[in-house]
């Protein structure tokens, strides 16, 4: 198979820096183009870059000239969005109409009613949305998103107990990396012995966005699914991987077990159960009474899998238990590709 | 005014360290005998210890030669206790019987009947347990508790909210300092680029003890606060104060700004007011975005006081908001010395 | 006493923030003005200001509306520069042209041949110089320097040697705190599970500056000490105290028992001894294996201490030790403070 | 290839865990017991071990059960040891009388004149010493250990620069990281928001350990290099990855041009350059201003590269720069799989 060209925009910030780790030896994708802002275009990445991942910079990046985030910069079917939201919401339609399969993690056009907001394990049917986004804009291009880091494991969790179950009201509240802030991001003064009870705009996003994921498609149109979210979230002193304690009201009782079992068995949705990026498995509900735990279980299922513990009676709603997903790998740049690659699959470039 | 002599047992751990701090150059108390296991039993203080404080070790305690946690090996006539659980079960009766006034950080006799459970700010009344104690056990001396650390800041904030208003449900999802686990506590492999969500039995604790401190007491006895909780608890790597995030469902909607006035106008039981640990302010609700945080406002009020921030509209209940308390002063050493004070206050000595 | 009224520059920052707090409540300064960029100028401090100091805002600077760095912008006797280096080598000279006596915690002209470098308690005699200072450029003002956090507490360690021996050769390595950085400073991305092991321009200091402090003032000239240095810098995740590690090569052998007392019998130069900064004492020697540390001995003295310990021979050197010094207390705000009280005390205002 | 049968003693310890996760997967080791101390014994590795590893546990040592560790309890070649020091000093003996090729990471036996102490890429010849150890001591089996964590990068980089030029004295001050001192190790209270400026015995291990390593082998026995060492040791918060600050005097003059191109061409002792452990390549030398740092780049070379960086001129000695090496795979784990790989291949098994 011939390798398909793919650009990433915003190469430089942290998510920009996932995509080209997790597109290294990419079996589909080669990255042909990245671009950044205008103070690092001319530059090699490895000069205009501060490369902030454990794992190296590939070589190939190593030497790549950035060019501007524009569409006639780039000769690419597909480009990787990690543009701040400030940007995308201009720049994303442009690459679209211009022919551009973006496939974006920023947040510009997740609310979108024409915009698939994916997580292709457990959604992968509202990819459809992109047909009629095509014919409402009259793009040849088109934007698909994936959810904010810490609505992303949540959601797959909730996915696999609704579908069981009937999932009504949640109470979520996050205990988030810093990565997720992305680069420079949080200053260390702020976050070494303490915590941050605050991440600016981040409780409006999970509290709406599980519920676009969880919706219907009918008719081209995405129905909301008819559930209520309350949401906290946190800020603390972990590089990578977002925890969340959840508790849920059903429709009627579930029992720890129901749900575990529920949980364990969930298989992705067929049409991205086999491509490159999907979480083998999709969950994994650990059985330790104090895991799951950032720095031990984030990079399970190569950081794609969802990861659940605690799984256990809440005296209000339910049930309780903890969600952690790595926040720039399934929660952010992994996402996007799997995205990428579904695109692929439905015939959809 | 004479000093009271009193001891301090279980003095070479954290708590026990926090004691010896706060009284040093107590107006009232005058430390006399610090008690300890017998590995220390015998050794000067300042070698049986590895201080962990920030605030350097006074020096009246350094010479000081550490006794055995028995009735006979002190003479004074307030003994405060920051044994471990399993010890407290047997050791804190044994001092009561032989007429010491038992303040105790324990959680081993918090669920007696005839044991008051004490935030004095909110609750001193509860003291008069102390005569129905020694009735029923026929002591001289008697047991008074605070609470679990967690609980203490968020039963303060609650007590404020359910004199004005009256709480029927709480989610409370805490994010704990590393000195709650005492020392050596957590491991530093665990908590560093990490978090571990599970305290052992903390859950149970910070569902069930706000319901006794904010219940009333009828004819002796304490009728249990007819609410419901829910909890979910998670170490951070923080040094000292813990963060909670709580969800509060009333009888009937509250707003944001009818809450804050409560909280911030909130006074001290008056049998508590002028004590020389009462908090000062009982309860600060700040007004940005992002407080309360550990590390900026742990010491507020002398670290007595509980701080209060983000109080906004929930969608599942009522109301959200973050409380923050010292788990070491307010939550631990300073509401046993502040225990202590209610009781000379009130002639039960 | 009437208070002398001050002002700060740079009132913001971290540096700006300490000398806020550690003017609160000073027996001699009242601070009358807050300077600071443009873009603050015109709002009141605590709107104006990220607060990162655990010490809480003192009231009285909450509402002081923030005024230019200018001469003309304020009516005070003395001015204390937390200003970045690249705007304190104009506008330092510019206040002192000016009448006002800077005390300045910026590098810009701590080379200069007629600025004292001052740490008062081993070279107050180094103030002469601005007398010098003000002949040489016209002055009625004058700028007077505290030297790099790092250099502080090596070269009050290292003048208590000296005197007693001669020093002639030191390798000092040190493990600095975020402070230091100022705000936002370090990425915590950057530090998190991380060293850092360069500090840029930080070693030249290290190098350069004790060897003027520790010179000695002949005819209005300092002659550089006869020493030289070797220094590697390194950042790690403490918040406040630098941590340096030294070994010393001394004209001649020198136990540690030589040197642990020539440091704890060290005093103050007599004309700094009772000046309300001085330290007291100016060094601690702890005997523990494992000490200084900087979480548990930064405060000792109020932060303006030297914390020495783990004296011992040397295998290359004659003795290896380890210094600990409060880098925004001793090592930046207090210090400028504790120089401008000896401008006083030497009737040099 | 048959695979080899292989033991690890002390396998729950965190030094344990990194060799089960080394040998997951060795193309020429197969484990076939794990032993620990007696409380582990008869129960499943799952069970008896707090993992503390991101990577993790290899599905096959789940359900092993653990064996005593004696000579007696298993059937094996090669045993690797992650003993604590005080019972590697009997216990290890026992199993070389017993035939088996102990590879020990235990400090108890480096300085046996005739125990190689090895880092094969640098003195793969000191194996020769096993026959000598066997004709002595008449023992089938054998001994080999490899150094301390902290002597491991900074002997690498010695070699390589002694090879070319003439070591003659070295300064070398440690950051090191909490794994280096096991589970569990540093409690979280002491080095969060800190820094431990010692280390027990590490500092006489760093003076001594890298001359015997960089000495010459003779008529079977090593004469030890003629270099001077000292050594500052600190703990920081740091998860993997062993910092050093090494300044460096040679015979005669040397730039860091020359240094950094001995470094980087050094070629790894013939007879260790192409074993399944051999680090690839030997050295990487960074030329950024900031690197190397512990977070970044301790998995260089799978975690067995040294890494090198800020080759600078000395004002004291000639050179110097900064080394990193990962404590636990190169320095630890990864180093006695090293040494074993070396004694099969030289027919030593």
């Amino acid at each position: 198979m011939k390798q398909i060209p793919v650009a990433v925009l915003g190469a430089t910030g942290s998510v920009g820096q996932r995509f080209i780790s997790l597109l290294d030896g990419h079996p589909w994708f080669k990255v042909v183009a990245l671009a950044a802002s205008d103070r690092s275009v001319g530059q090699v990445f490895s000069k205009a870059c501060r490369w902030v991942l454990a794992e190296p910079m590939p070589g190939w990046a190593r030497d790549m000239v950035i060019v501007p985030a524009t569409p006639g910069s780039m000769d690419t079917k597909i480009v990787f969005s990690a543009l701040p939201a400030d940007l995308a919401v201009d720049l994303e339609p442009q690459f679209a109409k211009a022919g551009f399969a973006v496939c974006s993690n920023a947040s510009s056009h997740r609310r979108a009613e024409d915009v698939p907001l994916l997580l292709p394990e457990i959604n992968a049917d509202h990819i459809a949305l992109v047909r009629e986004q095509r014919k409402l804009r009259g793009w040849n291009g088109c934007i698909t998103t994936n959810p904010n880091c810490t609505s992303t494991g949540l959601t797959v969790a909730l996915k696999a107990l609704d579908e069981s179950f009937e999932v009504k009201k949640v109470f979520a509240v996050s205990l988030q990396a810093l990565s997720g802030a992305g680069y420079p991001g949080v200053p260390s003064m702020d976050i070494n012995d303490n915590v941050i009870p605050y991440i600016g705009g981040e409780e409006d996003k999970v509290e709406w966005e599980p519920r676009k994921m969880l919706g219907k498609l009918n008719n081209n149109q995405i129905q909301l699914a008819d559930m209520k979210f309350s949401a906290h979230t946190n800020r603390v002193a972990v590089i990578d991987g977002h925890t969340v304690c959840v508790s849920v009201e059903f429709s009627q009782p579930v029992t720890p077990g129901q749900a575990i079992q529920a949980m364990s068995d969930f298989q992705a949705h067929a049409a991205a159960r086999d491509l490159p990026s999907a979480p083998k498995p999709v969950i994994v509900v650990r059985d330790e009474a104090d895991r799951p735990q950032p720095r031990l279980d984030r990079y399970t299922g190569k950081g794609m899998t969802t990861v659940v513990g605690r799984v256990r009676p809440d005296p209000l709603f339910h049930l309780k238990f903890v969600v952690l997903s790595h926040n720039t790998i399934r929660g952010a740049a992994g996402g996007s590709i799997y995205n990428a690659e579904l695109l692929v699959q439905e015939g959809l470039l």
